[in-house]
């Protein structure tokens, strides 16, 4: 290791290359809160210097960890096995924004943000919007293929990709994909990379797909008396044909949460809310369509909200909040078919009764992918046991309603154990015989997606 | 070959595996117009028998072709090498309707339109919509990514699948993706095979994502002076917010050709015409918007179509006259950038001059896809090797544009001796290591894709 560190030291400027373990420290953990401390972090500023990186870990037979800005909750940046942090985040330049073909290319550096301010000028918006969109770089959203609220209408992240340039692990430069909106030739090597959490290649430039800005944005608010009512109103709003822009979900324990710090925000006999975006030219009629979608027995009332940033005041009341509780939660974002959500929603809360671990859900309910969070308490005697068995149900049951593990927060470390419930071994096998060829010495981000 | 097909044989009813060189014919070839008499053709039922198939030609590396109707222009079915085409023409199955969850569950030999009758009722559609959706298989749809008029709003296959069964060329049963609108666990393995021609895997199983129909549509026909005022047109209509269902193109030898046939149909003064479609809950904003794109110093006239089937009256035209001249004819389906189509059009009136081949061009706009048809004189002396230089001119024309050389019909064997302008040798290898991956011993659509 110390011959390596020498080598990889006389290749990148001292402010490029940390080795000392206090400057390390900051690069050893992401958003799900385990730290496993590298070696060294390095900031490469172009797709050359990290080649050469990831030849000599080859040579070395270092583990090398690409990372965007660490906000991920799965720990798919975390250096589980030490080695080197490869952190992109000097790579921050936006190499083209042309309108005239809705594209922006950049380096995996820039953040959500920067990209979303390059385009709004032209009157062009990039859809993925995790609600880290503020800090979290395009290179981390590709590799996870984030979603956020806008997915329901918009899709995630690699439906708005063209192409990609990357550096496999075996160190080859290589470029997928193309420039133009269609293009069928070769393997799509683009959504192969796209959502691998940075175990195939590490992401050099990106050509992203833009989207049109709506003309107009109106927002609804509907407030029920119980979870399975809310339910069926988002079968309803899915069922007919115009698609809100966001169709989001929050059950009693989220609300409860929010009254807890903000009381009189919510109508008191609110026991599921959701909170509706609509877009477009017509959203007088998108929003008379979706409050009808919205009536029945179960609703308290549903009124459209001048000001979208009053729509999603609960939503930013409830951040903080979960934050506060976060040591003591397990947070994981599971999605079933639409119409399973009242099964799941009732299967949540025997959960909740069989270990005694309260559960709060809230979450893209226009997709199913509802964001589960176990409140562990850690005075509870054998509550670690219990979330364990919890947690483990909770993922039998989304499997046993076609569901799946995870809608946009990545395998990583934390659902490894998991993945083999919900993929078969042939396929399995398959999976790690494509990581082989992109990363014949198995050093690119190990420890992550295989168990 | 004696022993592998009289072990072939014993695997299936006679009406299900054809050795005689009479019947094989049929399914020597497809719409590229080249012939390659497979052996034996074999109509599996099922998954398993598919994989029984795999497995012995593995055992006998004898290559298998699957094949879905043969519509496909590229060549991408045809049995270059001999051996098996394997037929999916009996697995005719819809196995679920779900339209609370906006999904359709198939077997690879149902036809586009079937798929489109099942969901109508429903209120859904499936977007992609080649113009053969009345006669190919989604399982083609898939193999080969198809378009269509519609894909400039609404995307391409690999846009509206879920998830894939198939059986690999090593004869492994795989599951790839997942039911519901999100899903990032382990690889995309689903779009990986999707627009892989039938080298990787046969798709025995697809989970669909249907979209609500719109609730209204409209057309609007426009006509122009000359073709760069029309590609003046196309660009400003797809700078503006609201994007057609659909933009296509066609250039003055495409109005020629069906003036021949129908006087009277078009403006005298026409040199070139855009069909648009518009579609949602607000057409005649959606209209305005479009109508006042279209308008530059070239236009002659933009109108509103009162029946969008009058709208397509002019491109239904075009398709037997095409198919009249077509033995005379090679048929690209190139792709630039939008901003580059006036470059495009110039491009190939230069090169029809330099090499005595004219060209007839329309297509798909709105994506910058179009179809380019080389007019060959078989009676003129040479024309051979000028077709060949004026197609590899094009070819050059378009990748130094930023553009790619198939937007939706694929590689096939036609394209293949073109693949290495586009794909770098890097990320070519990579492609083939993935290939073996799935077919170790090289069976499956042997001399296809890679030169």
């Amino acid at each position: 290791m110390t011959s390596f560190l020498s080598k990889l030291a006389s290749k990148f400027p001292k402010d490029r290359c940390l080795t000392d373990p206090v400057d390390c420290y900051a690069y050893s953990y992401d958003n799900s809160r385990k730290h496993f401390p590298p070696q060294a972090v390095v900031f490469p500023e172009n797709a050359e210097e990290i080649r050469e990186v990831i030849l000599l870990c080859n040579e070395y037979a270092v583990p090398v960890t690409p990372r965007g800005r660490g906000t991920g909750t799965a720990g798919g940046s975390i250096p589980v096995a030490g080695g080197v942090a490869l952190s992109l985040e000097r790579m921050r330049k936006i190499l083209e924004v042309d309108a005239k073909n809705r594209v922006i290319v950049a380096e995996p550096g820039v953040l959500n943000a920067e990209i979303q301010e390059a385009a709004r000028p032209h009157g062009l918006f990039w859809p993925p919007d995790p609600s880290s969109s503020a800090y979290c770089s395009i290179g981390g959203n590709l590799a996870t293929s984030a979603g956020g609220p806008h997915a329901v209408k918009y899709g995630t992240t690699r439906d708005h990709v063209l192409g990609l340039k990357a550096v496999t692990g075996a160190g080859k430069a290589i470029r997928a994909g193309c420039y133009t909106t269609k293009g069928v030739v070769g393997y799509d090597l683009t959504r192969l990379i796209v959502g691998s959490e940075g175990t195939l290649a590490v992401i050099t430039e990106a050509t992203l797909k833009l989207t049109p800005l709506p003309e107009k944005t109106g927002g609804i608010a509907a407030h029920y008396r119980d979870a399975e009512s809310c339910a069926q109103a988002i079968l309803a709003i899915m069922a007919q044909p115009c698609t809100p822009a966001a169709l989001e979900f929050l059950d009693s324990g989220s609300l409860d949460l929010i009254r807890s710090k903000n009381p009189g925000m919510l109508p008191q006999a609110s026991r599921a809310m959701l909170m509706i975006e609509v877009d477009g030219a017509d959203i007088e009629g998108a929003a008379r369509a979706i409050l009808s979608a919205c009536e029945n027995s179960g609703l308290i009332e549903a009124s459209e909200v001048a000001d979208s940033r009053a729509l999603w005041a609960a939503r930013r009341a409830l951040s903080p909040l979960l934050r506060d509780i976060a040591p003591k939660k397990i947070n994981e974002d599971i999605v079933v078919p639409v119409s399973r959500l009242p099964e799941l929603l009732s299967g949540l809360r025997e959960l909740a009764g069989k270990y005694g671990i309260a559960n709060v859900n809230f979450g893209h309910a226009g997709n199913g992918n509802i964001h589960v969070n176990l409140l562990v308490d850690p005075d509870d005697p054998g509550v670690t046991g219990r979330a364990e068995e919890c947690l483990s149900g909770v993922f039998d049951l989304v499997l046993s309603m076609n569901g799946t593990l995870s809608g946009e927060h990545g395998v990583g470390r934390e659902k490894m154990p998991y993945v083999p419930r919900e993929i078969d071994a042939d396929t399995l096998d398959l999976m790690r015989a494509i990581k082989s060829v992109f990363d014949p010495k198995g050093i690119l981000n190990p420890g992550k997606l295989f168990p």
